[in-house]
């Protein structure tokens, strides 16, 4: 058998290309794909020879001979890791997303991903897809939506905490929702009042416009603070709305240094909490919660065609994507 | 009463001074002074016009008319902090050291200080000495060994952890002793080799000289680096010797900016964690661990004289003191 992924090339432009199904061994799975998320880190890898995607959501084709629960037609879907050694003390502590030999997206099974029509994966880094969610919603939570939710996981926010959200965007706009849904205040920060009357209706409390702003004002303040603008923000914008002990989870992908207020960040206590996605049973904790509280992304749809994939990352790359991308499969 | 104080003065030289003792009010206790420890902060306030000194040990010499439970005769130490609100978050739930209206030394209460004969301060910031620590020995722990003490349990260190520390000084010499009786693997790192041997004595199980270095190896990736030097170190040489979710609890004073690799900080879920000295049931904590240990600090005496002062903010400045300055009341 064989069917259609799409590659990056040299030049940026999407190449649709075929690739041929191989035996399924241990406890592989084979995943017809119907849609995927669109997520910055695919843009990222646009001119490398690598099949893209990495919100994959699906039904089961196939089952290898070492699978144990999941079954033709089975809805699931996957993520940025693919697999890990599972000796470590990271895997054995529940946070295979640090073994030092985990495969994730762009870096190991390049030949594998969710711009495609099938894709082959472990069983052990698959998750089955809640009922409350369809495959549309469920995507944009495999990295987008598990990175967010990560990060306050890994912040350890309470409900009642006073959590500021920097960025609506794909992830921005989820973790409004995660926060609020988590019995947070909610208090987001946006470059313009251009999206503030969505992030209102998204869960949030409080909103600020930070163009131009000398001084931010909040009404409490702010326990926790999850950065997920393309660039890092200016820091000293936001000493004065920080709780001492707040915690800072930058989530930004930036080559620049972090560069931030030392004598601040000691005198008051402050932590800053680098994360990524969330490991499986973070993923699969997010899912649940996503599923009983309603919670799901903002999409806008479009075909995964070469065409289709080109709209969705200048859409994405210029600005105008609210808020979340999704591939459907032809 | 009028009693002996010493204070900074704006050419920097310490001066001799005298103060008078007023009535105790409130849960106020008076403290004869017997010894002070030296900390860097103190060599900061030597141009200012206030009492010095910050890890002060003596005994209750008259006690106010609220006292609970100090009495004549008792043996006590104080340090950074001396008063907060007690109904603030913080306070309530044992933070107080980042109470807003936190007394702190050199911001509040200028005129007591523990270079003098004697201070005043609240019942409920003053530490009862356990037996198995002398004067000289304690008053180091007020403040500089409460505050590695603090950072170690604010970055839940476990027994059997990699804990780096970078630095043997007036802090870092504590550090590797509280590690070690913490149950975990102690790696120091020091500009040279010259005070490896009294490290490993201390309780380093694992000695690196960094000074000229290139790249740094250890036996173990760190889980934790508790960084005591008084400048901020090339963050990139410790990249490779940190595991991933290790935390970084940089204890220097420094004007300059906290500027660290940002993906590095992400990718690998790295933790910053910002720091003071501990709340009192930290501290308290820290003083039994201590007695309990036999963790006592390498001091070296100076007289409670101008001179002695000097003396010793000298050999602290130049770097040669090994490892804690104390004075001691004439």
């Amino acid at each position: 058998m064989s069917f259609t992924v799409f590659k990056g090339t040299p030049s940026g432009a999407i190449k649709q290309s075929s690739s041929k199904k191989r035996p399924l061994s241990g406890d592989e799975v084979l995943i017809k794909v119907s849609h995927s998320g669109v997520c910055g880190t695919d843009v990222h890898y646009k001119s490398a020879d690598i099949v893209l995607g990495h919100e994959g959501v699906g039904y089961i084709e196939e089952t290898g001979p070492a699978v144990q629960t999941l079954k033709k037609g089975d809805r699931v879907g996957w993520g940025y890791e693919h697999d890990c050694c599972g000796r470590c003390a990271h895997c054995l502590s529940g946070w295979e997303t640090f073994c030092p030999e985990r495969k994730m997206y762009g870096l190991a099974d390049t030949d594998q991903g969710s711009f495609a029509q099938f894709a082959v994966w472990r069983e052990a880094f698959v998750f089955p897809i809640p009922d409350a969610l369809d495959n549309e919603a469920a995507a944009p939570l495999m990295c987008g939506g598990s990175t967010v939710y990560n990060a306050l996981v890994v912040a350890d926010v309470k409900p009642g905490a006073v959590v500021g959200i920097v960025g609506i965007g794909g992830l921005g706009h989820l973790a409004i929702q995660f926060a609020n849904k988590m019995g947070c205040r909610v208090v987001v920060f946006s470059g313009t009042d251009s999206k503030k009357e969505e992030a209102m209706k998204l869960g949030a409390h409080e909103f600020h416009a930070t163009k131009g702003a000398k001084e931010l004002k909040t009404d409490h303040k702010l326990n926790h603070l999850i950065v997920t603008t393309s660039a890092l923000p200016d820091w000293s914008l936001y000493l004065n709305v920080l709780d001492s002990r707040a915690t800072i989870s930058p989530l930004t992908v930036s080559d620049k240094p972090f560069s931030f207020p030392h004598q601040e960040m000691v005198v008051r206590g402050l932590r800053v909490q680098g994360g990524i996605v969330g490991s499986r049973l973070v993923h699969r904790n997010m899912l649940d919660f996503a599923a009983f509280h309603g919670i799901k992304p903002m999409t806008v749809q479009f075909p995964m065609t070469e065409q289709g994939i080109q709209d969705c990352f200048e859409a994405l790359e210029g600005g105008s994507m609210r808020y979340r991308g999704v591939l459907a499969v032809q």
